[in-house]
């Protein structure tokens, strides 16, 4: 379902991860994304989660995925009822951050704490964690990133909160949608994000920080760097911020106290 | 200048990939792009041929990067000046593809073809090619990415043409950077796409290979899988697809000719 299959200059047949557009639809408000098909309810309400639109899953009357036309040129889409929702935060935010507007808060900004001006910091202290224990996550999170497994061209993210439970799994072309799909996903079964640790794939851009810090998600490992502003965001939010967590190699960026020393 | 540098949690100094806002000025059209700063007026210029907005050079009167004021909340700029545009093609154009838009071309679209219908096809036979030259142009590729080299969260592309002289190259931490400032520069140069290899340090998803096509560029080289729909896109164009181009890797996604056996 989220791969297809084809036929390589060698004659070899090989599985390719699926990268097609999605429509969300909320009221008048639409996005199109390029996704991976699968998990595209959990995708949406992540969406909306983790840029701001909503605060919590009651906002949120219905969402339903409906399978697109290609016959017809009508893409998948997931459609969204929403309530209590400002219409100013709904139109600003359905949007990529990539596209300029002027609630964007990205001009001029090369300052992470005027990015962090709504956002409360991360609880302090919580959760208590080891090396071992990341390196534990980091196992369990790859042993589950089968499509990547099978395709070498996915992102995957994973939220983790206490006893070192899953609350969330995500897998697509797309590092912002996989982080998403696993959002939405712990969102439907109502973990509480506030002392969640998140697992990405990839590097730690301000963006995918940014949408675990509208969480307050206060634990994030990448298993690549950060950037400059990413780290900038996790420090002045109070996060604990973890890079190249990798077999061999576990790199501290930030840390108010989470991390014991082993 | 594209990094700073930052105290760790050890204590330990390090360099981190700057990831800061751009703004994209072209008339009444504007759009911000999150980059790491330097070649940004090639990052520029390179977006509007590979997204479509002009054809040549020709078509840019003016191009400046002015710098911005962070105090004043002003981020960096490009402006720039076009001659002969078509009105509707800036319009449409001058936004990231994930926004949805009547002219996106994405909506309802999983089928390479109809994406390709504006485009024409690549320059059958040439350039021809062994897998040893695609292996020699990796290791000039790899020496190259020192910013990947020194923070290990940064994308790279490389233009390589007749001879295999290098036509352009871009480091950045996103993709479609990395690719732009590449083909901005190698469009400075005066460089012929037609004939040129493009390699890429991520994934040859939708949106590089589509980008890669407009510039009728007919062998593209990834590091990483491309995506079904990258696949079906080369596939329809008639480029030849290079993945997991790495140093006991290469797999030949498509091909019509160009690469010798060895």
């Amino acid at each position: 379902m989220s791969t297809h299959t084809r036929t390589l200059h060698s004659g070899r047949r090989d599985e390719l991860i699926r990268e097609e557009p999605l429509l969300i639809v909320a009221g008048e408000q639409q996005l199109v994304t390029m996704r991976t098909p699968g998990d595209d309810e959990h995708l949406a309400l992540g969406f909306l989660r983790s840029e701001g639109v909503i605060d919590e899953l009651a906002q949120v009357s219905s969402c339903h995925f409906q399978p697109g036309d290609p016959q017809a040129q009508r893409p998948d889409r997931v459609e969204i009822e929403l309530r209590n929702v400002d219409a100013s935060r709904l139109r600003g935010r359905l949007t990529r951050t990539h596209e300029l507007r002027s609630s964007c808060g990205l001009c001029g900004l090369t300052d992470a704490e005027a990015l962090l001006d709504e956002l409360e910091p991360c609880l302090p202290g919580v959760p208590r964690l080891s090396r071992a224990t990341l390196q534990s996550l980091r196992e369990d999170f790859e042993r589950r990133q089968v499509l990547f497994a099978r395709t070498g061209a996915c992102h995957g993210a994973a939220l983790y909160g206490e006893e070192l439970a899953l609350l969330g799994f995500g897998e697509d072309v797309g590092r912002h949608n996989a982080l998403d799909k696993a959002i939405g996903r712990a969102l439907r079964s109502g973990a509480k994000f506030t002392r969640a640790i998140a697992l990405l794939s990839g590097r730690a851009g301000y963006d995918l920080v940014l949408k675990c810090l509208r969480l307050r998600i206060p634990v994030i490992a990448s298993v690549s760097a950060p950037s400059a502003l990413g780290f900038d965001l996790c420090h002045a939010a109070g996060s604990t911020l973890v890079g190249f967590l990798r077999r061999d190699r576990l790199e501290v960026y930030t840390d108010t106290g989470r991390l014991a020393d082993d």
